[in-house]
Order: structure tokens, then C-alpha cells, then sequence
């Protein structure tokens, strides 16, 4: 499965890699970014090789504090060949789907990462949990909140901490929205607005197969814009209304393409979203009594920044993923519930479900 | 009803009016802001003397090219006193609501300007026409598009010009997102958001009376959202969603606290708004396939400003209202149809409309 010259190339890398350790990870060949012993560090398994996988959470492990990419999960082996050479990844932590639960035996892997598509992730997680491993999830965590349930009764079950892939909680000019939620500097809230879509490309992704994502930019997109509301606001909603619109019904036979929706939270406060992907947006926009906050993009990878009422909020270069994989790493050495627990995925994916039950209603109101 | 100190005070300007007008307004003592005999413009009167027309509409007809305050109808004496000291007017040109058809032979007034509360619009619109005046009224043009179909039918059995208050329709930055629904310079539309709220202060002003105003912030400043989206892509909406949204039952008995609506256009464009008076926001966004723009403040009377993708729209310091009435003066010289001619206006009420019957049933998709 993996052609000789990556694996000689790998196992090489290997021979010099606690070696190199000692002097810093500076010194590796730029090709390869990472290697498999670090003492001080969690191994983390990625479930799933695809583009956030690849471009996102590798290159963030390779700045991580507390985690390093320690394996990976792929159902494809020319992945597997490129992924070792380029990361010194050991073949004794190259798995793939159907020997996937062997890495029960890894002492090398703590934490397993399921970035696979959204219909695979209760299946990985149940298996990562039984394994013995920590998890994070990439959102939506599951296709229902039933799911969600199940897979926090496996890790709980199995006596490990399970995480959401909610990156933007980590984010310091996110983390000063949030704070506003609470300190209120320009009073009570009494609006949130949010959108997030983008023009989707290739139409043979998952993303537009039902059976692979669950739904379209609500389950994808649109929950970054449930979670800012929450965090935004620091209230869990009551409430919603939703109502689905096509334009281009053959692109999107399996799935929405865009989704507008409300959401009703207590004491009267009311939020506006649109999720789509035949646009594009990606905004958080707050009223408060003495003015307003913006952060625009507001859910980027990189470049979130805005206002609140008169404070800039300049962007801040951080890695999302490192700091999210960090923190995790720092619940699991402190027996602590991580903020982005599996109940806080539980709790969007009630929201998801919610909508939904609205779309089928007409957008009908529906309580959460 | 005019005491003698102001009554002397007026018979002194005018009698000096038409020497001062050979050597311009600026010879005027500044509290006598126009005068009554402008050859070269056309006089206005105003109905209503609110906070509108005294702090708007008053000081954009002494800065006009082609009108001029000529005259005004008010129910208070107290407050013709003022004006026509203010602006020099002579006793002829004031009229209140009883003796208002007299001005049927005042030569001196061409066209009324209506800005009385919402649900008097059409009363005096039909009563101006039948005097033989040009009319403009304020937004919402009526009640009701079937009101608006009335307001048109007597203009035009009079022979008179009608127009509807939509002063941004000349705003440079606005003609410029107006202009990109024609030219695309960044690709077709395929989304506009709109919001307009303020948080409404003395809780017994006529806009939280429905029997005054006829409706909530829809009616108020809702309505600049709905002419937005139609401005901005050139369509016409084919159908609406509504919801009404409240929290304060007493202040807001009469009348909608908050509404978020969608509004759907021909060849699957949408658009998402809110309207409300207990937040704020005053905002603008379109969705280009290549790029965003977007208007903030989209609708105040000054520095309306944004960008269309990279291109920055800088604040003009132009005077909305005089640069509206001033095309008014222009079309009616030319008989040329006002681009916001009733028609304009009905077609908004018939939106409205929609949205009424869409909120009545619960969301409901409504076609226009």
C-alpha cells in the first residue's frame, strides 16, 4: 500500500526523529512538519483526510502547545503514503476505517478527531470512545440531537472527555463578544443578526449528499451562526422559525441551499439568520441598548475582527485549531469539562433539529 | 391666533421682500430663512408641521434650486406664528385643516408636500389634487395600496403630479447600489439584507397609535428596506414571509413592536429583514457573485455611505430633500413622471400589504 521511497523516506525520518527532539522541531526538513514522539504533548488521530483535515488542523498541530498530530484514519492509502512522509508518522499509527478500533492498543494516540463527513461521526466517535480515546468532533457533532445523546452516553460511558470542533470559542475577538454577553458594557441586548453562506463549488461533494452531511448549510454554515447567537447573547433559545428557499433545485435535490431562519430567546430578545450556499456572508451583528458590535468576517479561519460600539477589534493572527486543541488538551490534564463539551453540540444540534421541524412546517414557530 | 408682535414682525419682512430678493436670501436677518415671491422656483406648502417638516423639510427649502417654503397648513396656531416669522410667510399662505381647500385659488403654492401622521396621507393628498396642486406626500404613501390606488386615481382625474417622500432614491451613494442592479459590475444578485430599527421614545406619539399611523416600524421605516431591495436589484418581490415579534405588551398594544420579514423575487433571489422600534440598525447588503456591498447608515438623512466591493462609497454632503423635491419641481416643469411617483409608492403598499396578511397568518407565504 505505501511505495518504497515515501516509506524509506518515513522510516529515515523516524531513525533521527528523538534525536531532533532535542533540539526543536525547527530543525526537520520543511516537508515534514511534525514527529511521533513529544513527551510533553497529547497524540492526536485525525479521522478523515479531507481539506480541513489536510489544510486546517495538521498545519494548526504543528504549532499546537499541547498536541502534536499523532496518527491518522484514512480509507485512502495514497493519503496515508503522503501523510506519514510529510508529518513522520510512524506506520505502527496509520489506520484506516476497518481496523480503526485497534487503536485501542495505541498508547501513542489520546485523542482521536473525527473530521469525517457528518453521517460518520457518531459511528467514529462510539468507536473512538470504546477505544479508550478522548474525541473532538468536527460540527455539526451529529445528523440529530438523539445522536448527540447517544454519543455523549458512549463517552461518558467510557470515561473520556468528548469535544466540538467549535474552534470560534477560542477566538479572542469572539471570546469579547462572549464577554459582552455577560458584562454588558453597552447594556442589555436586544438583537442579533448573523449570516453565514458561501457559493459552494464541485456539485458531487458531500456536502450535498444528504445521506453524507445530514442537510445543507444549516447543518454546515448555519450553526456557526446558532452558536454566535448563543454565545452572543449567553441565553439558549426557545424558539425558531425556518424557512428553506431553492433556486437551483438540481444542484440542491438532496439538500437546502439556503436556509433563513429566527430564533427566540428569553425576556423578548429575537435573532435573523440566513445560511446559504449560493451567496456569500459571514457576519455577526449585535444591538445593544447604547450601540452596536460587529465582527465581519466573523467566522473566518483567520481575520476575525470588528467592533464593539466604538472599540475596534483588530484582528488577531492565532491558529483557531491550536488554540482549540490546546485547551482540550488542558481539560483532559485537569479532569475539567472542556467549554465546547459535547453538550454544547447537543444543544445546537436541538436548535438544527428545530429548524428543521419548522422548514416541514411552512416555518411554522417550533419550540426548542 | 397670530398675536401683533409677530404680526408686525411678518408685515415688515414682506414688505421689504421684494427689494431683499433683487440682492439674494443672504441680505435676510437669519431667523427669516425665505421669502414669499421666488419667480424662479416653485412654492411648496407643507401639511403637518412635525418633526419632519420643521427640521428637514423647512431647512432643505431654503437651500432648493427650484422650490421654496411658500406656505403651511397646520391644525395650531401657536406654531403659524412661528413659521411664518421663521420663514417670512405671508398670512395669505397659512391655511389649517378646515380652511385648507382655499387654497385652491393661492396662487402663490404649486405643490403640497403631505407629512401628516400615516392615516391622514390620503385625505389630503385627494384634497390637494382637487384644489389643482401638484402633491407629495410622505411615506407610507397610504393605509393601504387600495388608499394609494385612490390617491392616484384622483391625481390623475386632476391633472396633477404625485410623488411619494422617498428622498434616498436621489441619495448619490444609493443611485450608485441602484445603478449596480443595471450594470452588475460585480456579477448577478444573489442576496439582499435589510434592516432599519431605532428604539422608539414618547410612548404616546402617533406611531404607536395604529388608528394614526396605521402599523409599526413596517409602515415607518420598515418600508425603506422593502424599496431597497427593490432598488438594489431592479425586481419586484413576487412573494413575503412575516412575523411580528413583541416584548413590551403596552407600549407596543397598538402597534408591532418588532417584524422580520422575507421577501422572495423573480429567477430565485431573497432577501431577509427587520424592522423594529426597540433596537437599532440602519444597514444595507447585497450579495454579488463577485463581491458585497454595502450601505451604513444605509437611510439617514446625512452620510449615507459604504462600499460596492473594493470601491469606497464616501458620505456626500448633499441635502436628500431638497435634491427630491427639487426633481419634483423638474418633473412637473418637464411633465415628466417622478421616478417616485405614486405608482412607486403602491407598489411598496402593496408589499406592505402582503406583509400584513403573511404576519395575520403565522408566517405564511403571501403573494404580492
Amino acid at each position: 500500500m505505501i511505495n518504497n521511497n515515501s516509506t524509506s523516506r518515513r522510516d529515515f525520518v523516524k531513525g533521527v526523529g528523538a534525536g531532533v527532539l532535542t533540539i526543536g522541531a525547527s530543525s526537520f526538513a520543511t516537508s515534514v512538519m511534525a514527529t511521533k514522539a513529544k513527551p510533553d504533548k497529547l497524540g492526536i488521530a485525525l479521522v478523515g483526510l479531507g481539506n480541513y483535515a489536510t489544510n486546517q488542523l495538521a498545519p494548526a498541530l504543528t504549532v499546537a502547545d499541547n498536541a502534536y498530530l499523532a496518527g491518522i484514519v484514512t480509507g485512502t492509502p495514497a493519503k496515508a503514503n503522503i501523510w506519514a512522509d510529510k508529518y513522520a508518522l510512524d506506520d505502527s499509527h496509520i489506520y484506516n476505517y476497518d481496523n480503526f478500533d485497534k487503536i485501542i492498543t495505541d498508547k501513542g494516540i489520546d485523542i482521536v478527531y473525527v473530521v469525517l463527513p457528518n453521517s460518520m461521526h457518531k459511528e467514529f466517535v462510539i468507536r473512538a470512545a470504546k477505544a479508550g480515546k478522548h474525541v473532538i468532533t468536527e460540527k455539526p457533532m451529529g445528523l440529530t440531537a438523539v445522536e448527540c445523546e447517544e454519543m455523549i452516553a458512549a463517552c461518558e460511558k467510557a470515561g473520556v472527555q468528548l469535544s466540538v470542533g467549535y474552534r470560534l470559542q477560542f477566538e479572542p475577538n469572539t471570546l469579547e463578544i462572549e464577554k459582552a454577553a455577560k458584562e454588558l458594557p453597552l447594556g442589555p441586548i436586544n438583537y442579533v443578526r448573523s449570516e453565514f453562506s458561501f457559493t459552494i463549488g464541485n456539485p458531487k461533494q458531500w456536502r450535498l449528499k444528504k445521506e453524507l452531511s445530514g442537510g445543507g448549510p444549516i447543518m454546515d454554515i448555519g450553526i456557526y451562526c446558532i452558536q454566535a447567537a448563543r454565545y452572543t447573547t449567553g441565553l439558549e433559545p426557545i424558539a425558531v422559525r425556518a424557512v428553506e428557499y431553492k433556486t437551483d433545485y438540481e444542484k440542491f435535490s438532496s439538500v437546502e441551499e439556503t436556509v433563513m431562519w429566527q430564533m427566540e430567546f428569553p425576556g423578548g430578545l429575537y435573532s435573523n439568520h440566513t445560511t446559504s450556499y449560493s451567496m456569500k456572508a459571514n457576519e455577526l451583528f449585535v444591538s445593544y441598548q447604547k450601540g452596536n458590535a460587529r465582527l465581519e468576517p466573523a467566522y473566518s479561519y483567520a481575520n476575525v475582527g470588528g467592533h464593539i460600539g466604538e472599540r475596534q477589534l483588530m484582528p488577531h493572527q492565532v491558529n483557531q485549531q491550536a488554540l482549540q486543541m490546546d485547551n482540550f488538551v488542558e481539560c483532559i490534564r485537569q479532569n475539567k469539562t472542556s467549554k465546547v463539551s459535547g453538550k454544547e453540540g447537543l444543544q445546537d444540534m436541538k436548535i438544527v433539529d428545530a429548524i428543521y421541524k419548522s422548514i416541514a412546517n411552512g416555518g411554522k414557530r417550533v419550540e426548542v
